[in-house]
């Protein structure tokens, strides 16, 4: 199993995974706007990948500050600025940072942090599979495992601690997460899978053929909506009229207590050339949708198990 | 505008579109063996133009056995089993066959039905445009022009008939359709248009940037439930959540009186090849879906608008 992160001395190496499962090259990145492009370009993706790799990239300008001490205070600002304006979507790159700045040491906060999201994604996906039956068929949606967190994995996770029957997984265009990441560590993990059409997921819940739904998050507010992957509100929506539980799997620092809702989560419009088929091409390429709470069956946190209604449930959680 | 295909003496010569916009090739096709294969690999596709297809390879058939004048029948036969086994969904197919084999000359059928197409797609979608608006913002899937029917579209043709301000095209996993051909023919019609993730259709609608969906239909069933490209049943389930008619254009060859339901509609799995990133990778890949009459607003055909209830009003423009 890849870890997307590994720290040198002096140096963040970040696994390419626009190159999985094809190769495997690692980015060495030697300052934070070197971090900061790894995490524009999607090299390294995945909300809690996101946000361990912005924290090693604040501990890689406090290094080099430290030569300097009388600027040490601006070149941090500076770093936290490059870092948290990569993508503006998944809210573990600001929660990281806000953390990170406020550390004495930022290299060993990002160490702690990397330590941390082993046990965070463990404790969330024991919890979440304790909510699944023994040969269940799930359906799950880009990538949540150990590439995505640097840890055990959200909803993959949850999925390896359950024992799943079979794991249907969207391919999730334009990147090909679903069919490049998640089958990659799903047959590393022996777990059966099909890789699906995205479109496929509908058919396949109609027929009786999905028992559950799991997925990650990039960011959920104070009430409950979820920011992920685009695609995932068409599933909630899907799993709502199939009357199939809707479960989004993530740790504490993607809640965002002080996002009011999802209408005021900034969703990322990348390069339609993504989508494009050909050079030119005109197309749209948001990266993200918003669920609405109400579609939302369970939300499993390292904190507990939180069910409607969200706004309490998040309240105790993050305050 | 290409037509899809092109008859010359004693040769149907089939427009590849599996290598299209890149490419324009021709297959020349010269028995109706040549004929199936070239429908069940997709070089023709589009449930009018498959029966279309398949009306030529019976006249191809013909032409052969007229050499030959005891063993007519029997050849004729079998060229309709090998045709209407290329590919099971599209009730077209076996509508064409039916009507070529009980005509004096299938050569006359098949040239008549290519005329008949084009006054069929232009009745339709004249009728389905009066439903839209100016200015209105269309979201469409795979691909219903003038590839697809051999005449002027279907949805393609609903869209080219109203005066519509945008077109979000779904790019159509596996085989791009609507990135490839639907893109290639609006550009040619003049209508602005945005290729896009097939998954981001749920947040576009929810974000108000859809005010109609159109599609085109495999197959009909006598109930109003409808087959057509996988990813249709989604859309259609995101119409319902939004509120936001759907509607689906299809020629009257297409609605099957003989299938009572959606269940009954026999629904092609292809090579998961089509679907797999890396060879040999487990994937599934229905075809088509159906989604059931409930959710379809409208259906277009050269007969009139039909609008619920769906039985009787299909037994009115089928007995």
């Amino acid at each position: 199993m890849s870890a997307p992160l590994r720290y040198e001395e002096g140096a963040l190496l970040v696994l390419d995974q626009r190159l999985l499962p094809a190769s495997e090259e690692w980015i060495r990145c030697t300052s934070a706007a070197e971090v900061a492009d790894a995490i524009a370009s999607m090299a390294v993706r995945g909300a809690p990948a996101i946000g361990l790799a912005a924290a090693y990239g604040l501990a890689l300008a406090s290094e080099e500050a430290a030569r300097c001490a009388e600027e040490r205070s601006i070149h941090l600002d500076e770093a936290i600025r490059v870092l948290g304006a990569a993508r503006p979507t998944a809210s573990n790159l600001e929660w990281a940072l806000k953390r990170g700045r406020a550390a004495s040491d930022p290299l060993e906060f990002a160490r702690a942090l990397e330590r941390e999201q082993l046990e965070t994604d463990r404790a969330l996906s024991k919890l979440g599979a304790a909510r699944f039956e023994a040969g269940d068929r799930a359906l799950t949606h880009c990538n949540t495992g150990p590439l995505a967190t640097g840890g055990y994995g959200t909803a993959l996770g949850v999925l390896r601690a359950a024992e799943v029957g079979h794991v249907w997984v969207n391919e999730t265009r334009p990147l090909l997460q679903g069919a490049r990441l998640t089958a990659w560590e799903l047959e590393q993990f022996g777990i059966p899978y099909s890789v699906i059409a995205d479109s496929a997921a509908g058919s396949l819940m109609a027929a009786g053929e999905v028992d559950r739904v799991v997925v990650g998050a990039d960011r959920i507010a104070a009430n409950g909506d979820v920011a992920n992957k685009i695609g995932t509100y068409p599933l909630a929506v899907l799993a709502a009229r199939h009357e199939i539980p809707f479960y989004v799997a993530a740790p504490l620092s993607t809640i965002d207590p002080s996002t009011p809702d999802g209408a005021s989560i900034p969703i990322e419009q990348r390069d339609p050339a993504e989508v494009a088929f050909a050079a030119g091409q005109p197309a749209a390429n948001p990266a993200f949708d918003v669920t609405p709470a109400e579609l939302v069956s369970a939300v499993f946190t390292e904190a507990g198990v939180l069910e409607p209604p969200y706004p309490e449930a998040i309240a105790r959680v993050t305050r």
